[in-house]
This record gives structure tokens, sequence and C-alpha cells, in this order.
């Protein structure tokens, strides 16, 4: 892709000297996404410094007609934040913290900051920020809304959309719509803000957000042993008849990835070994510690008697309770060092998880008798993270000869039971045609009419989320 | 207005016999909102009893260029849901509860169910469906999520719209988008569920919803007495450093409301008569009542120490309880039997409460030295239904000459403080160009470009929210 010369000059003048740059270094790790995969190029990287030097730009891109690729901490997994011969908008210039309301319980944001600024942030005004995942100390804010993030706390807290009170947004055109508000009822017109948030950049380019925040909380963390997926999803709904919704998180963690952690990390220890097949991270926030703790506790008692569980372990300590979790968060790398993994990013409703893992299961060994399937994530949001391993000294790669049919088995089954084939991670290039085949055709024609209205010149991050 | 002869005989057909109506009487009813204010007219009562019903209907629309008006309850307060020349739907003969599941936490019932039945069928699940408003009994699903209403638990469980999990409905094109889902986590493309939530009905006609449950829990319920209105700001604050976010409720009344009250119904107990001017009405849910109880002993313990407040009740029986909550649904009524209310329905940051009070009561005090000031409502949303009042037997009608010039003073003082002239009420064609002068262009010529992009023929709802 050449860019005109006029473009570029004043590109470099709107954005300043150090808004800019042209080094093929720069271009290329600006088109080299987190994992390596799907490697893209770019002839320019912009660095705008504030809302106006965006908003410049995005004008001049309009009257040129060049496309761009807006970039937060280049995390994403589905390819939507890579570019393919578009520019690339880089926002990790813009992280200043603009303003905190302790009372209002609200933070305003720029876009380029990365999560873990927003949580501390909160923390310093005695406040929780709840979201909170992996890869919280690279990605950013904007990234996190135009994708809709989600995480360990969506149980309680909800998504990353949820999370938001208003959105400052440079629109395709250039110009700027200021929706930074602080108000948590503004019954004034349709919700732009939700609109942009999972829209991954198509439909404009966040710069700013004024995010809710929560009264913090003490946890008490469980960790329990049980035999049957079935009891899992029975002992979500009876740890929330004891407990209500201070349920923040409940994970679970088949046996088999805690092997898989403890060969790839050796001094991990698994904190009740038992034959059983399933293990569920459970947590409890309360205001009160002790009630938290007697909570879980009189929960998971109750879960005993009644044969949902087989054992549970309440942490003793905020260092316990980390052991618990590092387990959980290590299981995405041991899998990769384990072998091959074909991995998938489902949800179901909460009800249909024991019988999805059933049917799933029973058509990959048909196909591939030895697959070992590893399915572990949100189960309190029907969210799994669904993959199918063969061990790295397999001789005969069979999974890899397999993987268009495993996925499309498990995209097949999702779908049969009501679930979605991108729950957290989102479209991007990556899922676009596959989900333009499986959503409602009347759903991807109202999606693709927003995009034509909102964004007629197609410079948007175009050809993620729909093609128009 | 006249229908085309065929577009009648059609619709008619479509519907079948008891599916429409041209009863003078049932039009008249049908044109007459709520409080009788701004009556309209319309020449055809359509009244589906399915989705393909009303798909069937808003096609044969689309052919032949017929407006048309969704309608609930009719309980709406902006003139959004009576017909003005429009042919009227009434969505009331759908109210099928479609499916209930319990392990997924929600339910699927059609639109023109009333609120009570989602409400009655979630507590014979044994879970909750916390949305309650006034008019819970009249005011229907669709229409709730249309307005995306609001009501007494938004603090801890947001508005209509943040209770939804999926939606169906019937697009001005007479396309059917079944987006009717339990997923929590569905992250494929924009989420047109918040798009049509809130839209008033100018996008779409929705026909049925799934929302989301939780899980039951125990109020304690407290009467608090405060000097001021920073102090009630600051005793929220107080109590959710206690109790975390299981401060469901967290209402602002005035002293001169109770008075009005008592003069409304006189055997109405003040429950703590006091000189001090605020009073605030605290509800705490946890899913064990002991908790909930002695959390809330401690916050108002507490409150009383820090000298944020003077006096605090907890009651003692759900009766007691109930009688707390009589006097804060019975304010609106009785400001009515007062005399003259300039009635309005704005938000601010839960910060600036004390100083939009303080500034909005002067200035209207410079203009009508007389005017009684009643500002009650959900201050845990920063909402207040701010009213000047002027008694029945006030000799010169003061008040109501300056109507205009009050209204000017409340909406200016909320845009002043970052507010909204709209919290959960809506737009309607009542605040329609209000609004289109105050809200950014950028965010109104958004909603323009998806007003007509979706409905092209501008034949759904067509003047409220915004005109094209």
């Amino acid at each position: 892709m050449t860019l005109a010369k006029d473009f570029l000059e004043e590109a470099k003048t709107v954005l300043g000297p150090s808004g800019w740059s042209e080094d093929a270094d720069k271009l290329k790790a600006a088109a080299t996404p987190w994992r390596g995969t799907w490697p893209g190029e770019t002839p320019f990287l912009a660095m705008p410094a504030s809302t106006e030097e965006a908003a410049s730009l995005v004008k001049l891109c309009a009257q040129h007609r060049v496309a761009l690729v807006p970039q937060g901490g280049n995390t994403g997994l589905v390819d939507g934040g890579t570019p393919h011969g578009e520019i690339t908008v880089s926002m990790r210039r813009m992280k200043k913290l603009r303003a905190v309301d302790t009372l209002n319980n609200s933070l305003t944001i720029e876009a380029g900051a990365p999560l873990v600024d927003a949580q501390k942030a909160a923390e310093e005004a005695n406040r929780l920020f709840p979201l909170s995942l992996g890869s919280e100390g690279q990605a950013t804010i904007g990234g996190l809304i135009s994708t809709n993030a989600g995480g360990v706390a969506v149980l309680r807290y909800g998504m990353m959309r949820d999370l938001i009170l208003g959105l400052e947004v440079v629109l395709p055109s250039g110009d700027i719509w200021d929706g930074l508000s602080g108000l948590r009822k503004n019954n004034t017109g349709y919700d732009l803000k939700h609109l942009f948030a999972g829209a991954e950049g198509t439909l404009g380019l966040i710069t700013a957000a004024t995010l809710k925040l929560f009264p913090k909380v003490a946890k008490a963390t469980g960790w329990v042993i049980c035999k049957s997926a079935q009891d899992v999803v029975d002992l979500l709904a009876l740890t929330r008849d004891h407990a209500g919704d201070t349920v923040t998180s409940f994970e679970i963690i088949p046996a088999n990835a805690i092997e898989m952690v403890q060969k790839d990390v050796p001094d991990t220890r698994d904190p009740a070994p038992s034959p059983l097949p399933w293990r569920v991270l459970v947590e409890v926030s309360m205001a009160q510690e002790d009630q938290a703790r007697e909570t879980l506790m009189s929960a998971l008692g109750d879960a005993i008697e009644k044969d949902l569980a087989e054992n549970a372990i309440i942490a003793e300590s905020g260092q316990q309770a980390a052991s618990f979790w590092h387990i959980r968060e290590t299981i995405p790398l041991s899998k990769r060092a384990f072998g091959t993994a074909i991995n998938h990013d489902v949800s179901v409703p909460v009800s249909a998880i024991p019988d999805f893992l059933k049917v799933t299961e029973d058509e990959i060994h048909k196909l591939v008798e030895q697959a070992e399937i590893v399915a572990f994530g949100h189960v309190g949001d029907g969210n799994l993270h669904y993959s199918a391993c063969e061990p790295k000294d397999a001789t005969s790669a069979i999974l890899s000869n397999h993987a268009v049919e495993i996925t499309r088995i498990v995209h097949e089954q999702a779908m049969k039971f009501g679930g979605s084939i991108s729950a957290e991670h989102g479209v991007g290039r990556l899922k676009r045609d596959e989900l333009a085949g499986i959503r409602p055709k009347a759903a991807t024609d109202t999606m693709r009419a927003i995009k034509s209205a909102l964004d007629p010149l197609g410079i948007m991050n175009p050809g993620r989320v729909v093609s128009v």
C-alpha cells in the first residue's frame, strides 16, 4: 500500500515529531500480533497524543480515503487489531487518568492506558475496578471496550460494556463525540456507548472512557472437587442459594489440566489430589471478610452433605488463594507446553454445560480417539475455553490433520445448545465469515446497515466484524 | 389519516377476527395515555397474537407505507407510545411465558406481559427478577425494554437494558430477528439488543425477551434522618464501605414530602418525626437475612457516630419496611393532591447532588419566592424527581405562569452539573426537540444515521426520539 505524499505530510504535521513512525522495525512490531499468528503489514504508524490529534488524523484519513486500524495493547486473539495494509493508529500515548470521582464511583481515563492503570487508580480511591484478566498489564482500556472483554469476575460484575458510563469517540468523519458522562441513568436517545463497545474499532476510534467503580470487597476462595459436570453446575446454584450474587468467580478446571500444569511447572502443588475429574475455583466477595468466609463455608458444607462435592478447601490466606488462581491462570501456557492444542472460545447456557461437554467429547473421540480434551473457564458465565490436545511426543500428529473438523464439531455443538462460537474474544477477521454464515441473516443485515451508515467511506478497521 | 382499503383488508386477514379493532371507544382508549395528557388519535388498532402475525403486519405496513406506534401498557410519560394519526400496534395479547431455565438463571417471556408476570415467574423458580416500579401491574416487558426503565433497585441491578440477555424483534422491513439467547457472553458482532433497548420502538417492534434472573435475597430496611444533602451522599459512601454493593436501594425523601403524604393520607405515620430536612430509605439485600441486618446496623451505627445521621430505624418486620416504602411510593400522588407541581426527571453525578439541589432551589426561589421544592428519588443513581409545587389554595397561581422558566432552570442546572434532563422516562415526542438542542451534535447526527439506515421508510414510531 502506498500512501499519497500529501496525506503523509499532513498527517506528520498533525501528529507532531513524536506522533508517527515509518521505522521498519516499529512498523513490523505494530503489524505483529501478540501470539505471532497472522502477521500483517502497515505503511505508517500514527501515535496521537490527544483526542484532537486523533480527530485531525481521522479527518485526514476520511479526506484521502485512507483506511486505518486502531490498536491498543495488541493482545487480541481474532485478528481484529493487526493491520493488513492499513495505517496503524496506536493509542498507547493516550494514557492519562483524567478524573476520579469517589462519591460518584467513577473515573475517566484515556483509551491507551493499560487495564492495570484503571485498577490502581480505583485502589488508590479505596474503590474497586473489577475487570481482571491475564493480559491486564498490556491490554488497554480502549481495546478492552472495543472487544467487550470478559475475564474472571463477569459472573458478578458483567463484561467490559457493563462497566462503562460514558465514552469519547472519534467518529469516521473525524468529528468527536463527547459522550463522557458519570451518569448512571440517562435515557436521552439511542445508547451509542453500547454500539461502540464491542464494535472492534469498526464504527469509531475510542479515545477515553468513564468507568464505573465499585466498593472494595474481601474475598473467600474455595477449591472444590466434584465428580461430574452436572454436580459443578448444581454446585453453582447451591452456592448462590447461600451467597446470593456475592459469588464473584466460579471457574471449572479439569483434572487433566492440573496434570499439564504440574508437568510444565514442576513445583506446582495440587491442593487436594483426587481421581475425580473436576475442580471448581469459587470466590465469594463481601464487604466484611468474616461474612464472606462464613457464607462460603456454609455453602460448601451443604454441598458436601448433599453429595455435590467430594471435598472442599477454603484458602487460609491470600497466598493460598493465589496458589489456587495460579493453577487456573497457568493452564493456557501449560497446554501449549504439553503439545498441540486446537482452541475454542465458546459459550452455552449454564444449564447446557454438562450435555455440551459430553456430546462434544464423544464426537471428537469418534474422529480422533486419543484426543485429550481440556475444557476450563468461566462456568458461571457458560463460557468454556475448549481445547482438543495431543502431546508433543505423539508420533503421528493426528490432531493437527483434523483441526478444521474438530473446530467444526465444537462450533456446531455450541450452536446446537443455543451457544456462541465467540464468547469473549470477538470476531475480527478470523471469525467474520464463519459468523456471517451462523448468525441470523436479519442480524448480519442490520450490522451491515449500521456499518454503512456510520462509516460510509469504509475507513475504520475495514473488513473486521462484518464485510459490507 | 385514512388508510388504503386494501391495506386494511390485508391487515384484518393477517390479524384474524380477534386481532384488530375499529371500535371508536377502543381507538380512543388506545390514543389516550395514562395521565390523560397529550391525547392522540388512531385509525386502527392491531393486536397481534404471535410474532408471525406481528411480522406480517409490519411487512404490510412497509409495503403500504403505513406508520405504526408500538404500544405496551400505555404508562409512558414522554408521549412516546401514544398514536398521533398512526395505527396502533398493541402488544398486550402477546404475554406468554415461553421458558424458564433455573440453572441458567433466565426466562423468556413475550413483550406484552406485564412486569408482574416476570416477577411472579421468577419467584416460582425461587429466583428474583429485580426490576420494580410503581406501574409494574400495567407496564409491559416490551415497553420497559423500549424505554429502558429504571425503578428502585437500579443501584444494585442496573436498568432494564442490563437485565436482558436476548431479544426477538420485528424489524421495520417485517423480517424477524431472533436474538433470543440465554447467553451471558456472546461477542459475535454489534450488540443489537442494546440498540433496540431504549429506542422507544423507533427501530423495531420487540416481541419477546430473555431476561436475567438473580438469586433471591433477604432485605434489611432502614429509615435514616439527615441534616443535609451532603450528609446523605456521604452516608451512601459509608453504607457501601460496610455493605459493599449489597446496598440495593438508597432513596432520598424530603421532610416536606412526608407532610404532603400525611395531609393526603391522614393515617400515615412518620416513622421518626424530626425538624431536620432529609430522610433516607436504605435497603441492604443479602442471601442471609441475619447478615443483611447486622451489616445495615453496623453501617447506620457508624453513621450516627460520625454525625452523618441524626437517627436511624431498622424495620423490625416486613410490614414496617412496607410502611416506609409506602411513604416513598405515595409521594407522586400526594404531590398532585397538594396542588400544582412542575415535574422533572433529572440525573446528575451522585457527587454533584448537594450543589445541584442548592443552586437550583436558589434560582427557582429568585423567580417564585414561595415555590415549594420537592426533590426525591434514587439518590444512589443520581436520579432525582424534582418538582416545584404550589398549594391548591394559592390565590395567584404564580407557579403555573412560570412553568416554562422553572423547567428551563432545572434543565440548565442539571446540564451544568454534567447531568441529564431525562434520567429514566425517555425522549418520546415530549423531549425530542429540546434534546436535539442539548445533546452533542455528533450524537444526534449518529442517531439520525442509525434511524435512517434501519427504518428507511420511516414507519416505526416516527417522530419519537429523533426527527429525521
